[in-house]
């Protein structure tokens, strides 16, 4: 999905935060508050791939351009791509694997092969692999509602670069079939350039300056009349024909989309669902070694402190606001160069201080959350979270807090006294206090009469991001 | 293969065509017209490894090295052995897997194991893999005509560098039992030094003045009488006793060659056939993700326009004459320094205009054909190509032209419509003229009167390469 | 097992051999005595992480960053844990994937599962994976020895870079817990924040100043009370409870711990054994790809000359002395650089000639042998070596001595007359001599009276490293 357009800024809802920040106990660092949380993309970190008034491709900044840290990044590349309703992003394909996730509307993706073509009704939670080089088009069929699709692209080629290569071609745009020469289209279509030209490809030689003037502006600014396009309701139908929908009993398919939603979710109360399709459970995730969740998590309510034992989780804050704490190292990002060093001043101090990461989530948002790091998220109104895991396989979500899968609580009852300061009994009677698992409040419940106060506490931290 | 020898210029078939350039249309590009096409290796881009008066081993320059575009080859080299009949390339092991294809002659492949040695008569088409680390030999059963061997190696140690063990030592080189000290080699085999000397390594010592100097002459010249030697019509015919063939019947088990022409062709008409073999089909290819290809087109025809969905091909000209056409994107190998920049500098052009990359291809040229590139091959005289295809599981090719497999002809109707200029009507009519699937006549045959004109056209555009 | 402490020298046993060097022969290359010996890293070439008077945790250098030639090592770290007599390393987490090998001692190491917990009672030869992100401890559950364990580390979020996530918070460092906020904290245990830092996280605010003061000092001093801690013969004796032990039938169940010494050795003889567990015989170490082996060479003998056909096996000396000799070429780790010159400055000399690596063993050495590269090691007293190879499934080893998979002997006999300066008779005759395989007396048996002599001469090189 690279196409020529200038990149400005995305400023996709309205007002962005633009000084995302780190919130920093003043006991455990003297850094500088100021400085950057390198686990928070806000959504200003993508790059407007194309616009037009029928929508709009934007593309992460690679992770691993960010930061040092997300070296085992370098070859996933995150897109989102909007439309308004009743269009179609034209036939097009590249150079990488994509995971499609829906995230709001509904959908007609057709996929085509060289015998037949599939075509298929998404609509929210609907997921799919479209793998390298298979071209495709998508159709927004809905009259009302805008579509909106998270792409994890993995990039065949070159790491982390994806390259489109259009089908159509149009007024400010080539056909990657113009790339052939004259005499190469005339013995392949077996028929006259002048034909070919006409019937495939453009006519720009007889194009009056006029419009080519118009393109070259419209082109400065990002708009472009031709990848996304208007569609009919008739067209739509057409397209529905034999489309099929996300199998309702399985996700277990080769080719065809699963709905995050179908399966009971992995965990749920009355505070928050999760929802995950990991490749163990479904053929097409198993190559790319790749999970894809959905988490829910109800207004003043908090997905409680867990790690992921070897998967790295690139979370989209889909709707709904709220808040992540992530813990992880000081000077977590500047490690590398500190290891290095260390190998030639022997003597020098090693900091692996623990550090809290902390950040405010709006839609738009993206936070990567490593493999080991403990991680907390909080709602302050109904958070939907949509989250692609790399190295996937086999991962394993321990909780520090809960009833159930709390792993803390099956440490030995000596070692629990000699890795606590309290003793084995007040540790299990402490780690016996919350009944939730998995989701809770996100006030103790043991004392609600304190919660009001406590609400405007965390307000006012918040507030200071 | 890596042996010490000065290392030239390769002029492997007479005059060699140093310009390789690029031909751009106008309308789509500015650029200079004698730039390098980065996907074309003429024969010149080969190092000579060795060579003496039996034959030479010439290994091609790092992909890696030559573009940026290229750094998913970084661990595959491609090497090129040749040797006059009845000779033997004397047993060595490498730290490369070996991916071997014989592209002309007739020889006998002996590969050692710790309890037995397998011996193999191969021929033209004859394929097999050779695990890193297998001592083996190669001799040129044929009384008259030259052995060809293409060698894709994948390097077990270090990325894209081979290093070859000699087992024999000789005059000017050493055998690596040479490296061990005379302790351990007189524990090792029982025996005095003297004897082993004697008996597996050279006598340096004792050799006169007079043929050390001459030695380093040799040396210099790249001029090296031991590497391959020859090896008499009785010592042929000891080598030959149990010597297998490649199967005829299947190219599935494991150990042994298989030859690409022994399956059906996967595409086949009068104008060419193509031979493939993929990691799916053959056990040996699987663990390395390789496929292996070999494709006829005849003169005057040409292989029509497809890309590869996934895999990257490494495709050798063998025999004949003919030119291929690539379609890309402008600047492609200045993107990845593009977009550094694009994450700096916000709001810059981005330039993703498809370009076209064409040359004209001579017996010993490689092109590289990257995953989603369109390609189309003409052949101006009979042109044999055989490919090594990286990444190739799963790897599907979809035909842009022609009746069969054409992924064009697969969209529906509406977006027909709204993807090119012509009606549907128009496009269907259009893709309906070519007859012919995979392989048609370089000339379009409606117009049988214009040919002789057309040919004259093209000769004149490729006299300016 | 990144701690953080000051980075000393570690004077593991005593009196190190700093200078490494490499013999040369004279004959066979002109370089530098003096130079290092790159696949040698001696016993101080590691980093202290972790060090008080209960124990310590040394991390070897980075491969890659030693030298090129170890590219293909850089997400490969090499730890050793050390410990006394009943004490406890505290349960924390890695973001790495362990191999564990008890090099001596006996352990009771526990596994936690959000659902359950395993232990396992460990002694020598004992191996077991423990994936990234499994809260783990391990204590040394014997009332004198001490514990020694190497760990293979094999890190999942940066290449050759281990975190570790500590459980338990004491004066001196912190628990990963402390790092959520305090909100986060009251939430999610559902209670006050005081109860949850005086049972969980130590209690820093009410820290006199001269306890803080002391903690510093120590902390300078790389001496932290409290990463690994004393534990009571009681406690012990509740770890023990229901500790399994590995499996004495057969080494291929999923999760548990395997002895290197319970199967049949692969190699023996009365001068040595060869234990090795291999990825195809363990499901462990399948997606690792990783092999596991230990040697016991006798006093006096000598493992044959042999090679691995695709592994490179990172190899720990444990006990005994003895001397390694490596085969290579000449300034192999300075190829890359010479490869680059050599496509600017064609007819440039390429440097391959065969070089003698060698060096003395003591305990804590560890050497690398890259695949392909002749390796020979002799013991001047009882030796006991313990080895992890990379790239381990379908690796063969090929041995170029001895009666038994003596690949050298495969040769067909015309062959071995050209590629050897004695007749084929005389190689047969010669290879013959040696009626051990595997191992084999250091001094040749067949001039027994020569001995003598030949052990003093061996002394003198040795000697002088």
């Amino acid at each position: 999905m690279a196409i020529k357009t200038p990149f400005q800024l995305l400023m996709l809802l309205g007002v962005v935060f633009l000084a995302s920040s780190v919130s920093v106990s003043s006991r455990r660092s003297d850094q500088d508050q100021h400085q950057e949380n390198p686990f928070l993309f806000k959504s200003n970190r993508a790059h407007k791939l194309f616009e037009n008034e029928n929508g709009h491709i934007h593309l992460l900044q690679r992770f691993d351009k960010r930061s040092k840290i997300f070296e085992n990044l370098q070859n996933y590349r995150l897109l989102e791509y909007n439309s308004k309703p009743h269009t179609i992003f034209l036939p097009q394909h590249n150079d990488a694997d994509f995971i499609l996730a829906v995230l709001s509307g509904k959908a007609i993706l057709t996929v085509l092969n060289p015998n037949d073509r599939n075509s298929f009704n998404l609509e929210r939670g609907d997921t799919i692999k479209l793998p390298a080089g298979t071209i495709a088009y998508l159709a927004n069929r809905h009259d009302k509602e805008d579509l909106r699709v998270l792409d994890l692209a993995i990039p065949v080629n070159r790491p982390g670069q994806v390259q489109s290569f259009l089908l159509s071609g149009s007024e400010n745009q080539e056909s990657f079939l113009s790339g052939f020469s004259k005499n190469i289209l005339e013995a392949s279509f077996n028929a006259d350039y002048e034909e070919i030209e006409r019937v495939l490809l453009e006519e720009h030689q007889k194009e009056p300056q006029h419009r080519r003037d118009l393109r070259d502006r419209r082109r400065q600014q990002g708009q472009e009349a031709n990848l996304i396009v208007k569609v009919s309701r008739d067209q739509i139908q057409e397209l529905s024909k034999n489309a099929k929908s996300s199998s309702k009993k399985s996700a277990s398919s080769e080719y065809e989309p699963f709905n995050l939603g179908n399966r009971d979710p992995i965990y749920s109360n009355k505070f928050g669902n999760f929802f995950e399709i990991t490749p163990e459970k479904n053929p097409q995730l198993q190559d790319l070694d790749i999970l894809v969740n959905a988490v829910e998590i109800k207004e003043g309510s908090l997905l409680l402190p867990h790690y992921n034992s070897r998967a790295t989780i690139i979370v989209t804050a889909v709707e709904g606001k709220g808040e992540f704490e992530l813990v992880g190292h000081r000077n977590e990002n500047q490690q590398e160069q500190r290891e290095d060093e260390e190998e030639e001043e022997e003597g020098q101090e090693r900091s692996a201080q623990v550090q809290r990461y902390r950040a405010r989530l709006s839609p738009g948002d993206i936070f990567v959350i490593p493999a080991g790091h403990p991680v907390a998220v909080s709602a302050s109104s109904n958070l939907y979270l949509v989250g692609f895991g790399i190295n996937a396989e086999n991962n394993q979500r321990n909780f520090l807090a809960g009833e159930e899968d709390n792993v803390i609580s099956q440490i030995h009852r000596p070692v629990k006294e000699l890795a606590f300061p309290g003793s084995a009994q007040q540790v299990d009677r402490l780690l016996k206090n919350q009944k939730q698992s998995y989701f809770a409040n996100a006030q103790p419940q043991q004392r609600e009469e304190e919660s009001q106060r406590k609400r405007g506490h965390i307000s006012s931290i918040s507030g200071g991001f």
